[in-house]
Order: C-alpha cells, then structure tokens, then sequence
C-alpha cells in the first residue's frame, strides 16, 4: 500500500526501474510559497553517488511539477504531483534473479504473493528509490512547518557499530537542527563521521555491507498534537516510517532503555522555566507522553539492517526448479544506506506532523 | 483517536472511571463460533490484582455482549460490541490532581489540549485500563485465527532488569505459543519469572516502578501477508501497537541489533526443508521481508516504560497558580505493567493480522 | 459496514431484537455542554408508536450514556457511546422468514452473503430500527451546530402521493427550520399534514404501505465547506445518508430537475445583498458549488420507498428447498416510514457537516 | 479531496490547465492483462471535439504510463500511474475571471476558501478535463470485470428535455451494455439521438446549455456485494459519482418514483427461473437491497444540470471591489456535457465495484 495519511494524502508511485517514479500530496494549506531550492537540496541529500560511502550509480533525481505548485512556486491547494523520470538503469542486471530469492529482500513474499508477477528489476516498488518521491513530500511539508517554527533534524548516530554523540534531549535547538537538515550524511561529530566513512570504505572493499541507526529530533512543535490511543505521535510516526525500505526499529525517548529503569528514574519532573514555559527536567519521554506532544523536543531513533545486496555468494533457493541455489549479487549497492536514510526519517516526520497538524486544524 | 482499522474496525470507548467501557469490532467473516471460555482466559490475563506484582484494584473485567455474537456464541456478521462496567472506582483519589499534572503522565499535554476539561480520574481515556476492550477483541481474533493454524502468544523478555531467555527465532512452535498465551505472567523459563517477581515485590515496597520488554512470537502465517511501503506487517502493527499505554518502541527480528551487524551476517539464507517449504537458516528479519510475511515465524519485541504512578513525592508544576509544585500519588498501582500488557501485546498482534488478512481476502 | 467518518468518526452497533444498539461517536472538541433534553427531543421525534400512521411497536428508546459525556453533560474529548436496551422485542414473528426473503428486504443478499447465518430478526443490522443511534448522534451534533449558527431542519415533502409545499430555496430561515426540527411529522403545510395522515391510515388498514420524500435544508454553513472531487457536500452527506434504510435517492437543489433547465435558467446569479454578504438570486444549485457550500441555504430531497413489510401475501422462494413459496409478514410496521425519517435526515446531515467542520478545522 | 476508495485507492491530480493531468490507482490485482486499445476507446469517448454536441476543444488525451503496466501490458501489482499532458490551454480566457465568479462555477466558493489563491484556470481541479484520468482508472477497471462476467454499459436517458426509452430493468443484457459501452452519445433509440443532437446544436448557437440524465446499468454481480448501513453500494458509488462534475442527483432503481408507489407495487417479488436462479419479476430496486447487489442488473440514474459556461452575459460580483457586475464567458464550452459524461459515470461505476469486490476478497 503506497497510499498514507488521512487529511495529508500521500500517494507513492514506480518502482526503480519504470518509466518514471513520483508522488500525489493532496490537503497543504493553498497559498504557502515554497523555495525550489529547498526541495533540491534535500532531494541531493538522498541522491546516491555523492561519496564513498554510497552506490556509484547516478540519478538526477531531478522532480518535474506536473501540478499542484505554479510558476511561482506557491501551493494552488489542489494535489501536488511530481515524477522523477528514471534514468541509467541496468534491468538486465536482474534478469537472474526471477526465481532465485536474495537473501534479505523481498524476492521470496513478493514471488509468492504475486505469482512471480512483480517486477523484480531493482527491487520494483520496494525499492530504497521510492524514498525519492517521500523525500520531495517532505521537503514541501517541512518548509510548511519552519515557517511555523518547526524545524526537524536527523544525524547517524552509529553506522558499522562506530557511534556518533547523541542528541542533548533537552538542549537540541531549532538551528541545531537546521544545520544537520542541510547536510549529506549528517553527524553532531566530525571525528564520528570520518570514523564511519571509513569503517563503510572497508566494509564496501570487502563487498559486505553495515547498518546504523538514525536519531530524529523534532523542535517547536505545539502541545498537545496527536491523541491517545491510536492517533499519538509514535503511531502515526511508525505508520509511515516503516514504509522506509530496511527499517527494522522504532524508539521514542529512553525507549528500550527506559524498559530498564525505575520509575524514579523515568519520570521527567516538571517546571516553569524562565519565560513561563512549562518544561520537563529530563526528556526520557522524547516529548511525547499519552500520544500527545509535550512541549519538549520529540526524539526517535531508528535502526536499519544492512543492505541486503551484498556481493560475497549466498545461499538461497531456485522457486521454478523448487531446489537449493547459490545467488551473487552484482548490481551496484550502497554499503550503508544509514546516510541516505537520514533525509528520508527527517521527510517522513515532517509528512507526520503535518498529518496530525491537519486533522487538528492547526494550520490556520 | 480511539478507531482503528480498514477491514476490521476496531472502536474503543470509555475511561477507567466512566460508568462502562467497551468496544466495537466490525469486519469479522459471519458464522464463526467462538468459545466463551477462551475470552474469559485472555480477561483474566490483563485483570489486575492477580498477584503481588500488579495492582491490588479487583475488576471482575467480566464483558457483556450487547450484539454481533448470538447465544450459540456465533458470530452474526454484524459489528461486535460489548461493554465493560465499571466498579470499584476511586475518583476522589484523582481530585487533586487536576491542575497537577502527574509526571510521565498525558495529564500535561491533556491539559493543554482539552484546555482542563478532559476527563482526568484514572487517566481517563488515556488508561491502561482501556486495554480491556483491545484484549477482548483480541480473544475473538485469535480464536479465528487458531482455527486457521496461525497461534500468537509472548513472554515477559524482561523486566526490572531480569531477563528471560529469548525465543527460538527458527524454532518458535504453535505448541509453545498455545501454551504461554494461556498463562498469566508468561515466561519461558520459571527462574526469570521468579528473580522477575522477587524484584518487582521489592521495588513495589519502595514505592515505586519498572519496566521491561515483551517479545511476541505469531507462527503459522501465510507468506506474502502485508505489503510494501505503508501497509507493512510493521507498519500495521505499530501503528495498532502503540495504542497500548507506556510502549516506547518496537523492533522486529534482530531489530536494533542488526544495525550494528554486517549484511553477511544479518542476511537469512533460504533454503528447502525436508517437507519441500521453504525456510531461512537464521531470522533475522523476524519473519517479515519488505513488510510481507515470510513464512518464517513473526517475531517483535516492544518496550514498556516503568509505570509513571509511583509513592514518592514528585516535582511538577501547578497549571492553574503557574508554578512549580509537588505531588504524591495515592491511588493503587502496578508496580509493574509487563505481565498484565503481554496478553495485549498479543491481542493487538491478533487484530492487527486480522486486518491483513481481511485485506487480502484470506479468511473465505 | 457500520462505521462512518474521517475525523468525526461513528461507529453503529446492534440490531433491532439483540440486547442492545448504540453507538461511539468520536472526534468532536472537548469541553461543549449539552442539552439533554433536546437529544430526548430528537429520539422521541423517531420513536416508533406515536400516532396511527407509525408502526404500535413501543420503545423507551432512552438512551444510556456510557462514557464520554460526563455529569454535567459536557463531553469530555473521549469518544461518546451510548447504548440503548432492546424491549418489547417478538422474536418469534420472524423465525418462520429464515428460509423465506420478504421481498424488498434485505433477507435474500444478506443469505446469500452470510451463508444464512446473519441474525433475521426484525431486520437484525438492517433494521430501521438502527437510525435510533443515529438520531442520538445527530442529536449530538446539531447541538454543537447550532451553537456555531447553523440550523438543520426538514419536512415530509411527500408521502403516499401527498405533496407539502416546497422550501423557499433563498428564503429559508433558521427559525422555520428550528420550529420544523423540534416537530413530529414536520411538514410547511398544516392541510398536507392532515392529507397525508388520512391517506397513510387508509393505506394502512388495507395492509399496503407508501413511501414519499423528504426535503432537508441547512442554513448558516459558512462558505466554502467541502472540497471538489470526492470530499464534496454531495459526496460527504449521500455516502451516509444512504445508510438510512429504504433510501433510493438523493438531489441537492433542482435536482433531477435541473437536467431539463437550459443553462441561462439554472444558472444562480450572485449579488451583493444590502449587508453587504453575497447572496445568489435563485438557489437551483441548493447551496452547493463544485461541492463546497456557497453560503446559499444548503437544499436537498431524499426519495424513500413504501415500507416493505406489508400484510397482504407476496411471492417469494424458499431457499432450502429451492422452489417458489408465499409469505405473509405478521409483525408490526410502519405503514410510511416517511415522518420518522425526517429526524434520521437530519441527524445524518448534522453528523455529516460536523465531519466536513473537522476535516477543515472550523470548530476552533 | 482527489482521493478515493481503501482497498482501490484512486488518487487523481492536476487541473485543467496544469502541465499534466493524471491518476495513481493502487489495489488491483497483479498479473492481470490489459488491452491498451479498450483503454484508448473509453478515452475517445470522453474526449471533446468529437462532434457539434462538444466543445471544439481538442486534446488528444492520450494517457502516458508512468509505471504499475508492463511492457506487455500486465499489472504488476504496484500502483499504476498514468499522466496525460496537457496542450491547447488558452490560459488567458480565464485571466479575467479571477474576481468575477461565473454563476454555476465553484469560482466563488473557491475564491473565498482558498483566500483567492486557487487556479481558476479552465476551472482548475474542478474542471470537468479531470474525469479523463478516472475514465482512465475505470477503463482499467472494467476490463478486470469483464473477464469475470461484469458487464457496464451506460446511455444518455435525456438531453435538453428529449428522452430516449429507459432501460429494461429486468432483462438488460450484457451484450447491450457492451454495445453502448464502445459508443460515443450511447443512446438506445437512434430517433432520440437525433432529436438530441438537434436540440444541443440549437441550444447551442443560442449561446446556451442543457443538462440531462444519464441511466447506468450494471450485469453479472455476485449476489451479496456490499453491505449494510454505510458499505452499501448506493453509498459507495454515490461517494465517487458525484465526483463528476455538474451531477445534482443520484437515484436507484424505480427511484423517486417509488416515492410514489405502494408497497405492493413497489416490492419485486422472488422467484425460481428456468436455470434454477433467483430473480425478481420486476426490479424497481434497481438491483440493490439493503445495500446489497439482488442478482438483478444494478441500475442507476444520474442527473446532470446544463453546463454553466454560457456566452450570454450573466449577473455576478465583483469580489476584489465588492461590487454587482456583469460576466460574459468566452473559452470553448460544452452546450451539453451529458454525452460525454456518460463514460465517465460507467467509468466510476466500474471503480466502485472493484473496490467493493476488493474489500469482500471477491477478485481471487
């Protein structure tokens, strides 16, 4: 189901290797100026072939408007659409692999529940390229929410077990924010980075592959946005975010770690701070307490697996001859897609909280 | 947002201090018949006062059928609904507490919201005791399921910082799972439960709280259940998941930890088994490839934070004097939430397949 | 499918003899008083058994509050539900039908479909009796309406050939459809009203029964409420109008009239009115323009067929034994079913413009 | 709201005069093969400029495909996307219009939602040119019907007050529909439409419009498909037909006219046919009961109000200078949108249908 959202229809099309991939966004506010450059520059930030640590193939990636957005760049309120025509695809790099599953993808379920029907050339519709459309919908969307002081963020706070600092829960700041929200591979630690890049660098020389985990933060956001039970903030958030390809985990505030402490321990104490403002003293929270946000920065970390297209030879099985089979996976593959992901986390927040801003009439 | 669902419409109503709370559960294929002992069973799991390790609150928590279940115990094909009454209820336990807000609570963000006139005896809405209804729904689920080979149960993983063994990622039976979603405070092994017990007790008699994590096994599922992008096997059940109180996080399969694993490594291999299905060596992916089952056993852990109500005096804030203040919890609490919320767990696990499966056409 | 809604979101359960029907109703601001008194208005408007022209069948139709709405009658924020009991239920009239379908009933889908395990009595889910719920809501929603200027009233155009005055489609005030709305059997002409009653009565003690029409307006929406395409006021409103049993069509303004009117005729010209507000000089659009409100009072007729259930014998099959086969109704029915749904028309458009006023944050 | 359906989704997107109109249509199965021939000829048929009936508008409408349809013209099982370019725009006919709403349009609700900022270029989203991308959607859809049996067929029941015959509801046959269904102005009586054509192409050198009814039918359904309450099939394909722009009513079966029967005339009476099947010996419910397809052909009327762009000079306002004034319409118009919207209402028909086979599992 490539369709999200209730009031902020998201509606994701293509697949690596058709004709063209893109995006329907319908229920932004008309009216709202959008800078084009904005949009581009996330869009180059989840581009591949920037550096070393990324696959060599090239895209564009460059997004035609086909409606929703005038000359002028301002929101007319009916559906923004935009394709991404494909480009520099090796199909034939796939043909192989029609019977014999890879390890790690989603060759296997799609062979069985489409009959072998499913375009299997890179990955189809599941392909880590259809965070190119997410990232166009939340490079709108986040610019829609810096003008109301919302500003989103992500770093990679590990990649191949090398371990980035992480986010001061209480501290982050909307320029902290905005920094990272401009940069390709975004840490809060250049030693960090180059510790990663190399790491990657080995990995990918040895045609293996890592994972990482992304932290997200959110700043500025209103009290009280999201509801309790199925309508909070983790909810939605997890709805779309398992949409990016090789996620595999969710976590807001302490998260897993809040599991192994007291309660004490866990419970951010309240306080008026200088201004007036309601504030916790900690944030094992993350900013989200009852499904609501809390006033203090929303902040989740997810986890990636590696890339499953590895070159080293994997065991795998033959669906037509119903045998065992051994598979090598040329193609060209990112190491570590952590990097790439980051814009991809950061644009589906943003895609959320405009949902939930949204159903809530807070766009007013 | 207390409505969830496509093809299964789920719609939980009512507080922990409203006369009665329920649920509505639309989309169920007609003439099942279900065993009336069996929902009893999972109520009796999620009851409190059942041990010293949960709250000493007594709910009978016995359900009332209003419609959609005949007296044969048939379903009719018409929506489910049933309600809760409620007794044995404390209000002016929460009086005080009204421009209070309880740390680690939605009490604040309640607040702001419903600008103070949002129902805030016992949580209200936001209550754990709205899981009731979610386990009722649960039991019918399941029962539907069962019949169809699919069998769903959990494990307190941890709690307090007591770990029990992890499943048998490959090996998980339908035998194993039957049998620990029959138990109150499943575990696999009898010492965690006990050195489980022995902590909650003690940090009961210091006033106050921990949390752990539940791991969830579902075995027997069709391959290819679910789809990619948003309608996920993760998406759809976070998104359920997260309704139930105190949950920070979820991970499926190898989750957090395969981030720091090598692609070489984290990659399941398949293989043929003896009886011509095919299999992965390992489970990494805890069953689910780019969001569809794939046949190998569904695994998910999710986190539960200590239970924010404990004895100690707390730091808050007063909201309607705007200043700081300080609060002591009276009321009767659960030390620890996990052994009550594992039969939850499963119970959104239950519905949340239910769904997929309604989707897909695979319950005729 | 008994649920309902985007942001406001209605869930209906029960059937005409199970224990209980109700409703949950969630998604509307917290914090609203209500008029308990005048939800009993609008039941007792409903209610069956109030002159000859309605089926002698009495119901209390008190409805019970089980959460959402506390002491004081304000709601809370937390999803409203409402049960009210079954009584004076004769399970017995309809065990003779299982096999039998009363023509124009539901009864030969609902076998086909359900295999014939869905509940027959009294209709079960297809029950007319099922716009109780659906009047408590609308109840609900009016209220908040009102407060906001906006007024909801109808009349029984026709019933059994017998026609009322039409609406003054410009003129239509608030006050006239306020006195309409607090009517039993409303209609603008007090002569139509006695007509229709002496050709009801007479119809009735030949066993047959009539159908007829009723005309809904809606005055003080604010313009622009709605959207083009498939969120329109046509779309929101026939999608749950037809809900209603018995319905078989629907026109907003001129209707099916319009399709005979040449453009010059039907189109409204607009004018600024002496308060300076700008007002159409005829209304055929009946408020409506590219499915948003157009500030003109909001016009529309729903046809609704004779009651099905007549005495006289009819021509029907027995589906176990697969041959023709007669039936006579006993039971007890409404001879026009027309008067009583008036206020069902009426909750529905109610519940209706409050989703609309979610969807587009016009409640803050 | 450009987006449609849950199990179907149908998103469509851009305006009139947009780069590019287009629609996402996700939930179908994959596998299945289309014929790209039948897909141009419901396009054709929508198409104006095809005689003096239409706007001397030309576009070639033909449809690009984006992905979701193969080389060979297979669904792949993702979202199938398609766009069609637009050309001929003649954007300055509109310039003047901004502050002067045209009588019948949904200029001026528009304007004062969208604070003047929406396209009203050729109408924008709500131009009629936006029924080509769901004439798309349905093309596809009809064909998956088709092959299970499903047979759609539409004409035109009435233009500016002449009236072809009315369909037999009992004994319409799937080879009429697929008659009408490969017709331009599908009419059954070759008379009407000429005496149509006469009197549009009257109308039409006056400078202004006529509207029309346009009578669907539907053969083949499954008995049961659809479902009480607000699943059923009038709600369902009320919810997307008056999508289509200008449609004022929707009415099934004998309609309003059974407004005006008895109850003994108006129920259709069951019986057993030669081959052993249910039937009715008449179908004044026009195929549906209780929400559910009878087994009798579904039929539908629909009601279209004259086109409302007429060269006569209307009444309106001045918005910007809030002041009355005068409008004269030039652009290219339809004297009479009902030939051409014939396909567009079967187009709808046939999505709706397969969103309700998709949600009861019925496409395996």
């Amino acid at each position: 189901m490539s369709t999200w959202g209730e009031r902020l229809r998201l509606s994701i099309f293509g697949g690596s290797h058709s004709k063209a991939i893109g995006v329907v966004l319908e229920g932004l506010p008309a009216g709202e100026v959008l800078d084009w450059e904005k949009i581009l520059l996330q869009m180059r930030r989840r581009a591949p072939g920037q550096d070393k640590t990324a696959t060599p193939r090239k895209e564009s990636d460059l997004p035609e408007i086909l409606s929703g957005i005038d000359g002028d760049m301002v929101l007319t309120g009916d559906p923004v659409s935009v394709c991404i025509y494909n480009s520099n695809q090796h199909s034939k790099d796939y043909e192989s692999l029609r019977h014999t599953p890879r390890p790690g993808h989603a060759d296997y379920p799609a062979y069985v529940k489409y009959h072998g029907k499913n375009d299997l050339r890179g990955g189809g519709h599941f392909s880590g390229r259809l965070t190119a459309p997410l990232v166009f919908a939340g490079a709108v969307c986040r610019q829609l929410l810096e003008k109301r002081g919302i500003l989103i963020g992500s770093h990679v706070l590990s990649a191949g077990g090398v371990w980035d600092e992480v986010f001061d829960s209480v501290q982050v700041t909307a320029e902290e924010l905005r920094r990272l929200s401009e940069m390709y591979f975004p840490v809060l630690s250049d030693t960090a980075r180059q510790k990663m890049t190399d790491r990657i660098t080995e990995v990918r020389s040895r045609g293996d592959s890592v994972g990482g985990v992304v932290e997200c933060a959110v700043t500025g956001l209103p009290v009280g946005l999201g509801t309790h039970m199925f309508g909070g903030m983790e909810n939605v958030l997890s709805s779309l975010l398992f949409g990016i390809p090789a996620m595999k985990g969710i976590e807001f505030g302490a998260g897993f770690r809040a599991a192994e402490m007291m309660g004490s321990e866990n419970n951010d104490s309240f306080y008026y701070d200088e201004s007036g403002e309601v504030r916790t003293a900690t944030n094992h929270a993350g900013g989200v307490l009852g499904g609501m946000t809390s006033g203090m920065p929303l902040l989740f970390r997810v986890a990636f697996k590696p890339t499953p297209s590895i070159v080293a030879a994997q065991q795998t099985v033959h669906l037509g001859e119903k045998r065992d089979a051994r598979i090598a996976i040329k193609g060209r593959h990112d190491p570590c897609i952590v990097p790439r992901a980051a814009p991809a986390v950061e644009a589906a927040a943003a895609v959320a909280v405009c949902e939930l801003m949204l159903r809530e009439g807070r766009f007013s």
